[in-house]
């Protein structure tokens, strides 16, 4: 058995509470998964990650094959035990980071070629090699290769983006479900498999994204994401997209919206029926010394801060609001210290997370209507 | 009483056990203090820093000057509360920053001239301003403004910089009695007054050493430093310097070596009677790939860890050792990844803080001489 839906309770607005059994943690939803783009969530050592309470991490297939390589990271056992995350991983496919982080693409329907950002070597994806890619890596939850569609794109644009990620979504399925055997923890849980979630897209045309979300359940992957959002496009589209899809997809399995987003998306989101969640923002955010408060947006730089003494976010309890003051964070942005990302990341990882968990808390509590 | 000097046992080879009861922490002599420049003891929060058992830190007066300034860390009521760090601190004077990193200074009887490293303004640090800034920031121990004199300096050179690090002894005695009523913790610890060292200078001419180290015992400072080492001398012309001056030294008072060293000096000198010492050594290495550990030191970066599984140093309990591979922290510094110079860091302060813990218990096990 791959993964174990358990749906607790669904509301009257559509949000659902819900564990995800997968090999490495059971997963209560819904959640927000920090990214670890290559094996760490960066400037924030693993322990503090855990505990923050991350349930599950994103690592990213474009970076880590490029960096150490998927075959080193399957040989040291696979990137659980390579980065000692214990709980649960969830990887791309590659498919994003090909598309936005590499200049020289060439799409075809066999797959893409493209140019390494670090060195300029010339690599080639296929819906076949990014699942490779994936089961070396070993990650509970893998996700199928697919094309994200620009935004804005005309609809002969769309539909012929859309026609390639359905048939990579089969293709992905057919290679996945064949290599299983070659996971690196196979053996430590018993044999059981890594899932595969097929990705809905389709631009913002709402016909085509909900022919693809009608192919992919046809298909029966183990969960179901909405792709190419966040990709430019205005927040009210973003909404509309995900409130068209999401009844769309099977009650009885996850539903992940991809590369969102910001504390007041994720949380209206979560409160529709969306289970999972990732983003760079709250740690390249805070990166950039900007803060998520239950007052706003702190951009701690700005000179009014240089002696407050108060805590970033005084509703807030997370180990740095606890020990430090606005100023003092402000000192480490200004001198260049690297613990201004560590502490910033910090932040902002546990106002994400907690907000998750005052969700959680909400949808438990809430009538349930089914 | 500023500090409490409580000597446990003296050995045959002239270490020795000691508690030096400071206001904010009884610190175990020897010891070795992390560099915490500019209020961080780089990359690394405060909370590990006090779980890997440093008792005592040391910050910058220069960069701490400068940026955000000591009249707000007085403002702020100190150095400790503003870094929130609760053990023990000690600032430098400002005399070393200002003679290693600054390009325009000129040096006077009054004070030196300089610019700063970061925006080319001018400044003018006396043995008085010295101090009042110490005193803003609050450190348990502040250090005489002198000149340290560079290597190699002829005999004349030596013999003008211990005239003039001498007449700033006085003058740094005298303003910092006359202005402990400044402190900004002073009521927190029923008045008890900050602790001042002095630094013997000399070049590495043996009389000139006697003579600063006589002069200085005279004033009767808190405790004594031995500077203007680690300056590019040879090893040896270190180690003589300091077998020369430790027996001039009070029994009954610290004794500190500024600015040193290698694993392996810490350690000789720690067993040859030296109280304190601090190095940025762990952490600059740390942020270039270069751990010290029971093998030697590792270059981290070297290819030959890419899949080298083992803990950084099989011989070390800490908490990197313990979860983390030489392959990962090979990969996190090939990425550039901001948790690199964590973990090592972690990782080398670990080393050198469990180096002082042993000499301590061999120290504390070996037959008393008197």
């Amino acid at each position: 058995m791959s993964l174990a839906f358990n749906l607790l309770n669904t509301t009257e607005s559509g949000g659902r509470r819900a564990q995800i059994d997968l090999p490495h943690q059971t997963v209560e939803t819904p959640v927000f998964m920090p990214v670890g783009t290559a094996g760490s969530v960066k400037a924030v050592p693993q322990d503090i990650v855990e505990s923050l309470g991350a349930q599950i991490i994103l690592g990213n297939t474009y970076h880590l094959y490029l960096r150490p390589g998927h075959e080193a990271i399957r040989r040291m056992g696979g990137l659980h035990r390579f980065i000692s995350w214990p709980r649960a991983m969830l990887t791309d496919s590659g498919g994003f980071q090909v598309y936005s982080l590499t200049q020289l693409r060439k799409v075809t329907d066999e797959g893409v070629r493209f140019r390494s950002h670090l060195d300029g070597s010339s690599h080639f994806f296929t819906p076949e090699h990014s699942m490779d890619v994936q089961i070396a890596l070993g990650a509970d939850i893998c996700m199928a290769f697919d094309e994200c569609t620009e935004y804005p794109a005309d609809r002969p644009r769309a539909e012929e983006s859309l026609r390639l990620t359905m048939a990579w979504a089969h293709r992905s399925l057919d290679h996945f479900r064949a290599h299983q055997h070659e996971v690196p923890w196979r053996d430590e849980f018993g044999g059981r498999p890594q899932s595969l979630f097929g990705i809905v897209q389709g631009g913002m045309y709402h016909d085509l994204r909900r022919e693809s979300a009608e192919r992919l359940v046809e298909m029966n992957f183990d969960g179901y994401a909405i792709g190419g959002l966040s990709v430019g496009e205005p927040r009210e589209l973003t909404l509309e997209v995900i409130r068209e899809v999401l009844p769309l997809l099977p009650r009885d399995k996850p539903r992940y919206v991809m590369g969102v987003g910001y504390p007041d998306e994720i949380e209206q989101y979560a409160r529709m029926g969306v289970d999972m969640m990732d983003c760079v923002l709250p740690t390249r955010a805070a990166r950039h010394a900007l803060l998520f408060t239950s007052q706003g947006r702190l951009n701690i730089k700005n000179k009014q801060y240089a002696e407050d003494q108060n805590p970033p976010d005084p509703a807030c309890d997370c180990m740095v609001c606890r020990r430090y003051s606005r100023a003092y964070l402000r000192h480490l942005v200004q001198c260049g210290e690297p613990l201004a990302a560590t502490l910033n990341s910090i932040h902002n990882l546990a106002y994400y997370l907690a907000i998750m968990q005052r969700v959680r808390a909400d949808l438990a509590a809430a009538p349930v209507t089914r």
